[in-house]
Parts: structure tokens; sequence; C-alpha cells
């Protein structure tokens, strides 16, 4: 599969674990080490695991550390992980010396479907998810659905969320897939990127509102992972939270067809994923969305369904009436 | 003047600093907001003066400040300083929000001959400098001589190092003007600027070695520089140091016509600008010149005057030779 974007293009491969031999300068996620020793031996960087290491401090350390080992500009860097490791060092390729080539290897099912394809790069701050980052597309993605054979349950419902959010938003025909995900597992994660990639050479600098739909979801799962600091939620999760009240806000302002929410939440639960929240009044919340990156300057931003297989990016929102809605569930 | 770039073009205006009336979030120097208070009606963010600003911790500062201001994608922000806050701002401006547009005001000599234009952006890092940055160009540049009459003098004869590296790699026809700066300082400035956006357009990327020549100096002059910690020298006095040196190092390899050192030394002497350097033996210096983005892997890089107004990237000169000749020196 070949993703165009404004600079040229990458393929999407399907590989397995043993063809991953690419020249550079190799980082990988701790846990992934762990579980996939034979990795060592490309004296990787080691990443540590979780979301906590998308932060100012890690990318400084990783940076820091390509300039101790001396890599040079025309050496690339080689991304072995889920998405925060892909986001991290995705963001360190875009500037470290000023832009090396990198290679995506997602080793989680939400990366495979969702981080490693689209080139948006990034890091967190303490005020909110992504408010760092880059348009910088990878060389190459290779995808090695081996990974998973190791990736806990929770990291593959937590990936199945993102593949849920293809069926609402574009291709409701995706349920019938998600619904036995191992059936066919390679099938489903192309029929996931496909749709990914096509959406992005639509709109790769996210300005038309045609790629804000893939942050259905995201306004209020972001504004989740952000109060928590990125802990106690995998982003999975914080999504599935986010897509049913984003369902359920969509339906309040008379956008989104009645009865999609619940839908969509049975879809979830059915999928193992959370779908409530027991602290909708916290102030964070609201604060967190009003640094959402779609916000244009008046009013919030919600990428909402209108009806299964159908989103549309929503701008001017009143903060006021997020707020009551959030308090009313 | 308009430069072009892969993405478009923006224009290189000439103004009184009573038109800087850009909309938006304004960054300013520390020193320059004291001498021209009038610029502190714009709320800017302050930015304190010197190369140390050039960091990480500042970095984080500013995007984090810009989160907690609210600042919105659609928002520009507007550099006021020297090359210091255009650099630093820039990568902020091409980092924040995955990108946001920026104006360049530079306020010094070398910032309006130099940094401002070609969409270099970035910060320094312990291990070396500008390691770590995006080529990001600003969609305007305000050139406000106005400014320069507030600089102190040591500030103006480091603009004035950069001046004399066009007359060395370009164009010696500069040379003239160069010799009485003052007699014509908007024509002297308007030359350096087509003379470096003509070079970058011919190679935006620094890929051709064409753009490279600009790096005549900044071998040895970034060395130093990282040596001191980006104290004791301004970056022109470091690269003034590290012309004339390369320049020696050109005729020691014989890829620079004899005799040539010796003029780069008289024009940057008389332009009152530091020749020599005590410290040649130091190790830290080769340290840094391995870590300059211009090596591709194979020993170091320097962009070498082959003649006055004529100048060429060699690559692979062995670190045992360029150690032998600085110990020489």
């Amino acid at each position: 599969m070949i993703v165009r974007h404004h600079m040229g293009e990458y393929p999407v491969r399907f590989v397995g674990t043993n063809e991953l031999n690419h020249e550079g300068v190799w980082l990988a996620d701790e846990n992934v080490l762990r579980l996939w020793p034979a990795l060592a031996g490309h004296d990787p960087i080691v990443i540590p695991s979780g979301e906590t290491s998308k932060s100012m401090a890690r990318y400084e350390q990783v940076v820091r550390t390509l300039a101790h080992r001396g890599a040079k500009r025309n050496q690339q860097l080689i991304a072995v992980g889920g998405g925060v490791v892909g986001d991290l060092v995705g963001f360190v390729a875009s500037s470290y010396l000023r832009g090396v080539p990198f290679v995506q290897v997602p080793t989680t099912l939400l990366s495979m479907v969702d981080s490693s394809v689209g080139g948006k790069v990034g890091i967190d701050l303490p005020e909110g998810k992504n408010l760092v980052g880059a348009f910088w597309p990878p060389v190459q993605v290779d995808v090695a659905t081996d990974f998973l054979k190791t990736l806990p349950e929770r990291h593959f419902r937590n990936g199945m969320a993102e593949v849920w959010k293809y069926a609402f938003i574009e291709d409701w025909s995706v349920s019938e897939q998600a619904l036995r995900p191992e059936a066919n597992l390679a099938s489903l994660i192309k029929r996931c990127i496909e749709i990914k990639s096509q959406i992005v050479e639509e709109d790769e600098y996210d300005r038309s509102g045609r790629r804000a739909i893939l942050n259905f979801g995201h306004s209020i799962g972001h504004a989740i992972e952000t109060v928590h600091n990125y802990e106690d939620y995998l982003h999975g999760e914080a999504i599935a939270i986010g897509m049913v009240a984003e369902a359920r806000l969509g339906e309040r302002l008379g956008l989104t067809l009645a009865g999609t929410a619940d839908r969509v939440a049975a879809c979830l639960t059915g999928a193992g994923l959370p779908t409530e929240y027991g602290d909708w009044q916290n102030p964070g919340l609201i604060e967190a969305m009003r640094r959402d990156k779609k916000n244009d300057g008046e009013g919030l931003a919600f990428s909402l369904v209108t009806q299964l297989g159908e989103c549309k990016l929503t701008t001017g929102i009143a903060e006021s009436d997020v707020r009551a809605f959030l308090e009313s569930l």
C-alpha cells in the first residue's frame, strides 16, 4: 500500500518480524524489547512504556542521546513500539538536525491502525495532549502483526477503539469485521489503514475539516487523558468514553441522528471498552478542551458523528452549552 | 523583495518601526523591549537576551506560555529580536500545535542580513549548536533599520561578520560597501538578503552543498561557541575567528588560494572583530565539530573559501588532519 503526501509518498508493508532489518538508529519501547529480545541486537535507545514518555523531558533526553551517539543527518531512525514511541520518535526525527528520515514499526493494534500512518507526530504538555509536534511523514511503515501475539488483552481492546472509530465516522461496513477482529486481523488492519490514508491524503494539514473527522471522540477523550496526567486511562479507553459522550452531545445539539449514541456505546461495550466516566463536573475537562487544536477561537470544536458511518467537524459550540451537557451526564 | 520556498513565498519589507502592527502573539527580546518601550503595548512574551535562550528549557517555557494564553492554530507569532529570538520563536512556531505562522522582525544587523531569512530555525543542545530545529519559513520578514540606532557597537560589529561572509563566499564586490557600512546601510542589508535568499532558493533543504557555503567559518565558529557554552563570544565573533581559521585550513589543504586567509583576517580586523583564539588544543573543539550537521559520516566537513568571492563544501577531511592543523595555529 502506498500513502501519498505533499513531499512524496511512503509504502506500508506487511512483514514478518524477521524482515525488520533497517539500517539506522533504532529506538524501541522497553516492553517490546523484553518480549522480543532479538531486537536488542540493534542496540536500540530504550523508551520507557506509557504515554508519559510523550513528554518534553523524554524528547530532550532522546535528542541528546542521538547527539552523543553522533547520529548524522543521512541516518534514519527506526521507531519500534506503539503510538507513544511513534509519536515521540517521529517528533525527534522531524527536528533532530532539522529533520532526519524515520521508519515506523508499530507494535500495537492502535498504532498499526492509526498513529503510524498519516505523518502526525508530537508530544504532550501538562496543558494538553499533542500540543507540540509536526507533520513529518515516515519514509516507510512496516506492519508486523506477529507483535500482536504478545500484546496484552487490555492493549488489544485499546486499539479496537480506533478500529470502531473508522466504522462510526466513515464506513459502517467495518463494523462487521470489528465484531470478530481475530477472524482476519491483517485484513481488518489493512482496511483501517486504507480509510485513514485516504482521509489524510485529502487533507494532510488538517485544514478543510476532512481530516478532523479522525478526531471523533478526541475532544473529550484528550481532555480526560489530560485531567488524569496521561495515566489511569489508555488512549483508546479515553476516546471510547469520548465517542459515546460526543455522540450524546451531537444528539443533544440535534446534529446526530437520535439513537446513535446508544449504538456507539453498545459496540464499544461489546469490545470490552469503558463508556462511562465518573467525574464530568471536573472543571479541568473544559479547560483542556479550550486548548484543543481544532478550536478556531470562537467556542469549542467537535468532530461529531451525524449518523453511523458519517462524521463532520463542528466549530463554535458555546463552552457553557458543553459544560451544561457534561454536568447532565 | 520576495523569497520563494517549497511551500510558497514570503515578502521581505523594509518598514519603519511604527509600521509594525501585526495581529497575533508577540514575543520580544527583553533588551529590545527596554529600548523600544512602545512594543510593550503588544503584551509580548519576554525572551531573555543572549544565546542561552536558544535552549530546550526556554523552548518548553515558551510553548507552555502559548498554551496558557490559549494561542490557536490560526494565530501567528511575531518574533521581535535578534537571531536568538528568531531562531527560538521560529522553532516554537514550527512545532506549537504542529505549526503556526510566524513573522520575523529582526532588530539586530546579524538577524537582518542572515538569520531572519532562509527558514532555518532551531535551538542549541549542550552537545552543539542548532542541533534541534526545523525548516519553517516565516510568512513575512519586516526589516526596520531604525532598530539599529539602539544596537550596541559590539552587536553591530557582530553583524558585520556575516556581512563580510557574503563578500568572502559569493560576491567580493560586497566588500566595498562593507568597508563603509554606515554610508548606505539599508542598501547593504538588501544586498546581503538578496545573496542569501538566492542561495537558499537554489538549495532550501541543504542537500546539494550550495546552501552549505553559508556555513563558511561555522564549523570552527560553532565549536568555539559550544566549548564556551554560548557565552563569552557572540555568534559573529566566533565565526570571524572561524572564517580566518578555516581559510588557513583551506590553504593548508591546498584548496584555498594562498594569501586568502591573511586578507580575510585583515578585513575582519578592520571591522573590529576578533580573529585569534587562545585555546586551539581544547579537545572539546573537535568533539563539537564531530557533531556538525554538515558531516556525512566520513571525517569532518567544512565550507571552504577557494578564493575571495567563492566557496565550496568539502567533506571527508580526516579528524587527525584538523587536530594537527588546530594545534599548529
